[in-house]
């Protein structure tokens, strides 16, 4: 599907899938309530689905979307760039964080080229869907034409897609680029308003002078293309990155789609609130995964109304944070299958 | 075992494969650091098995420990009694929220009678362990005779020995017990010197006027007993309950063996608590399942230096939160099994 039709097809929570999950989890043998967090993740994907119970999120696959970025010559991280494209092999082999909570987890693992620097040789688990080899620096231009950005965001659509029609039920964000919380922290400013100190923070773990001047980097990018929140196309080209785009893309077509979508950390983030600008009714197909140590996830999931599901200090990235939420979301679900009523289990009621 | 031979089998973490899972991390292809929380929980799994990389978590057991209380005579609760022996039932027809999440975590599932008020013909999933039909009530004499208490006690390290002979590689704490939340707020507030209206909750989720009354009867029963918290045992009998001590017996003997056992709510941390003071290097085979709603489990948790792996606002007991935190858990442990190292992973360094 291009954009523009996946645009159309996102619509509103089923207020009755809604109601009537809030009415089953009443009836269930526990005390209302007692679920805390889950209970009202049960009622949104019910209302996603228009269903109630509403299918359990199984198969579930998480999509790596790799890619490069212009502003690694600013200086922004101490890791050189070689980096995605051999961390993009450990994703093929099966070596990375991400691969042994998939496998802990039964998500499957798929990897997309979207826009690496040098040519990739990986297998039948690595599409090549390049845009192109990495951005512009966005302190020197826009880091994409208009059109790459769209090509960016078609391929998550498309990976989306093809996902849900091999039979997926939940889609899990994943993403590796070496400097790509810079453009997620310009992203997320431009989009929310926050200023660049407020969302920028130590991506892998540099130090003070490193973040400050990355700081400085992402202001600078946002004074010289002032990007307009209503022209999120506009934005992703300016200060985004391919695999930001293509995330956008992936999420708006799990809400076309009416497929929960786990948001990791902060490169998810930032693709969440330019998915919620093209379509504010996305939202209601974003499960936010957790609560990555970077400030701007913080700074987008509450632009959202998003609360997170694991808080555990993680700033990995790779799609890490959601593959190790996929058991609570499941769990979420399953309760609405399979817990007994009062009636049927035979439970005095208070 | 008994509890005095258990106790002498507990010994301090191992701070050589401490050191080796630390340095493991630091050549595990991902950021120093950013696997947060997961990290410092792999260091200390590796510290209690004195092996790096410690066992996987599999294959792990809840047990839920049931008792019921004479306390309830005093008004604390809305639920009937009958509804422990109810809810005994559901859990072996497979029917509860820990069931389900159970089946979805690939926990097994265990239930004993330590304490059911009433006698209970469960089939082969429920062991009959019934050291008293009820506790009782506080407010009046002491809960347990100290015999009666180490009788629970020593239920409690029984199960733990039979399921880690039988194969288990985690233990998870799991209880059932209408009016459980007021004794294991006064066990917490004995062991740790909090006062009862720091540690009394909603429980189930009771009104204002039942939690002012809940707080005076937790307050009478430790005025009635100062309970000193140098004799655990002698709390465990004058505020505890039956369900409690088994737990207390379930944690030491998880420490014993050097297995994690994994504490849900606040009726497992009252135990964890307990065993604490039985013996302080217990702790290090404790993980923090997840952080109840009910007061009295953070109060329990600071006390301990245990930081919960999940928050959702969950106040079920059953075992449900630590159920939810094994798949956590067990991916904090594969990390060290399975993640390339930068050198075998060929990915440079920065």
């Amino acid at each position: 599907m291009t954009l523009e039709t996946t645009l159309a097809a996102i619509r509103p929570a089923d207020e009755r899938a809604m109601t009537a999950a809030r009415e089953l989890q009443a009836r269930l043998t526990k005390p209302a309530g007692s679920l805390g967090a889950l209970e009202e993740l049960s009622v949104r994907l019910a209302g996603l689905a228009g269903a109630c119970p509403p299918p359990l999120p199984d198969p579930a696959t998480v999509a790596i979307f790799a890619g490069d970025h212009g502003v690694h010559a600013q200086g922004v991280t101490p890791w050189p760039q070689e980096v995605t494209a051999q961390m993009v092999a450990n994703f093929v082999a099966g070596g990375a964080v991400v691969n042994a909570f998939a496998r802990q987890t039964g998500a499957d693992v798929m990897v997309i080229d979207v826009g690496v620097a040098i040519p990739l040789h990986g297998g039948a688990t690595l599409l090549d869907a390049n845009v192109r080899r990495g951005t512009r620096d966005m302190t020197v231009t826009a880091a994409l034409t208009r059109e790459e950005a769209l090509a960016a965001v078609e391929v998550g659509i498309q990976v989306a897609e093809t996902l849900v029609d091999q039979g997926a039920r939940a889609l899990l964000t994943g993403d590796m680029g070496i400097a790509n919380t810079t453009p997620a922290a310009a992203l997320i400013a431009a989009f929310t308003g926050a200023g660049a100190a407020t969302v920028t923070g130590r991506g892998t773990g540099i130090d003070d002078a490193m973040l400050a001047h990355k700081t400085d980097v992402v202001g600078a990018a946002l004074e010289r293309h002032a990007p307009d929140p209503a022209d999120p196309l506009g934005v992703l080209a300016a200060v985004g990155g391919l695999e930001h785009a293509a995330l956008t893309g992936f999420i708006l077509g799990a809400a076309a789609r009416r497929v929960p979508v786990i948001v990791d950390g902060v490169i998810a983030a930032s693709a969440a609130v330019a998915a919620a600008a093209f379509a504010p009714d996305s939202v209601a197909a974003m499960v936010a995964g957790h609560r990555s140590a970077e400030p701007g996830a913080s700074v987008a999931l509450a632009h959202l109304g998003l609360e997170p599901l694991l808080d555990l200090g993680m700033r990995l990235g790779e799609g890490s944070g959601a593959v190790l939420a996929l058991p609570v979301v499941s769990a979420a679900v399953r309760v609405l299958h399979e817990v007994a009523t009062f009636d049927s289990a035979g439970v005095s009621e208070k």
